[in-house]
């Protein structure tokens, strides 16, 4: 696989061998890495002995044996449960266990104060893009800049990098609002499939066209980002917010001549309804976005 | 603009002049195609004339001077509003306004009983995109394929064009469908950027992120179209429903915790749940198509 020596990868230990841990860790291994592994139920880390990993036999054996240590566990409680009682000291932590910001903050204050450096981070792929360079696959990472710049290197080794803050909040906060807004596209992927579905019409010819689609127009989330900065939700408008609530009537139309419930487009619908009720007809859409601030909700309408 | 001369290009007449008509009325007087306009409020076309147009006096004056006939109106009621009374035989309609699967099928009716042959169509641009090469603007043709046989060079003018059938409805529907898709795409965008606006974290630096993101995803849909033609939502799968209903609690806790309101992701959630329900989790999300279908939700589950 490689010229360089094995000696000269930084080893590490992983607990948690689930099937992303398990593919982290078979990243590694092929790396050069020396891995050692550990998971709650010894069963599950045994088949990666066969692959050269070492099976510790207990969490705090695994984090004893090195100094860079990576968690891929099942929660952020799994967290602390494998690690109650356990000397982090001088220990670099990084959290690949998906989580909220809050958790992830909270988990660095709880490091720091055990002596460990913490970076927490989001995974912006399944197990089987890991390990390979043309899948795309990312991982978010915040917190210690000390330990992410020095370990950058074979954290690089399973999927590309993207460091995006100190705040430890950040990797999940960013995880979180891609997959998200990942959630409304498939949501609207799924409207669109079922719009079509009782005609004579073939999913996979129709496909190709919502794929172009949706990435023609993915990129108006750069003019939004603009917007928001600012705080001008008027300037360059091409399809307002009047027009577009307009427009919405014949998509309702169509999905009940179809036979499709419109529940999964009616929220949006429904709140640019209520950000137009508010004079902002002759504006982007964007400013919507105020409505969504439950904060704002509570004390009402400025 | 051309060397060859401008007798050589097919006349026409556009049958509404608003920020789209005159964006259309101005790609084919660029392109030497002699124009007839006709608006309903006169002043509204007076611009054209400045640009080479001829300005018909009345929608039937309009029809009378050219075969092929383009309709970009407000909406359907529009189309038989302007031309009640008015001589079709012989004509060609394109028709650019906006209107569902069902009226671009009920005017392709009375067309044809009017005797004129008519092709419906989805206009997959915004006005300034019309008439830019570069724009990726395209245009979604039903209907009579002799009529987009015949006048395809003239209606690749503004804008590219794909012709998806015979049915005068799918164009309407495969319009429909993209913005259905797009109107889930951009909920799910104003949620993430309702994440992220209250922390230290430039919409700017976060929308490339999401623009890649999301383009990176998209293409989830081929394989969703693969199920969809297949009806095997069990096939090859990588994240199955379990997994992602149970990741969906990451992103409400998320969102509680950053005073984001869940109303644009919770419908698409308690869909997901709903299918879980039923028995899917070892499947993908896909089969949870069938639960947008009202028919099935009136008779209840199988």
């Amino acid at each position: 696989m490689t010229d360089n020596p094995v000696a000269s990868r930084t080893p590490l230990s992983l607990l948690g061998t689930g099937a992303m841990g398990t593919a982290l860790a078979r990243a590694w291994l092929a790396a050069g890495h020396p891995v050692t592994v550990w998971n709650r139920t010894p069963a599950r880390a045994a088949h990666l002995a066969a692959e050269g990993a070492v099976v510790a036999a207990s969490a705090a054996g695994a984090v004893a044996a090195n100094r860079l240590v990576v968690l891929c566990l099942l929660d952020d409680a799994s967290v602390g449960d494998a690690l109650d009682g356990v000397d982090l000291s001088g220990r670099d932590l990084v959290n690949l266990t998906t989580g909220t910001p809050a958790q992830g903050r909270a988990r660095a204050a709880w490091a720091q104060a055990r002596g460990a450096r913490f970076l927490d981070a989001g995974i912006m792929a399944v197990p089987p893009m890991i390990g390979d360079a043309r899948s795309g696959a990312y991982v978010l990472y915040s917190g210690s800049s000390g330990l992410f710049e020095e370990h950058g290197a074979a954290l690089a080794v399973p999927a590309g990098t993207r460091y995006v803050g100190s705040d430890p909040g950040f990797a999940a906060l960013h995880d979180v609002a891609l997959l998200s807004a990942m959630s409304g596209m498939f949501a609207g992927v799924l409207h669109a499939f079922a719009l079509i579905r009782r005609e004579d019409i073939a999913p996979k010819d129709f496909a190709p066209l919502l794929v172009s689609w949706l990435g023609a127009m993915a990129p108006a989330a750069h003019k939004a980002a603009e917007q928001l900065g600012s705080g001008d939700y008027g300037k360059d408008v091409v399809s307002n917010l009047a027009m577009q609530v307009a427009g919405n009537a014949t998509l309702l139309a169509t999905a009940e001549e179809q036979g499709v419930s419109p529940e999964l487009l009616t929220p949006y619908m429904a709140l640019l309804e209520r950000w137009l009720a508010e004079g902002h007809g002759d504006e982007d859409t964007t400013g919507a976005v105020e409505l969504l601030d439950v904060r704002r909700t509570e004390r009402g309408p400025a």
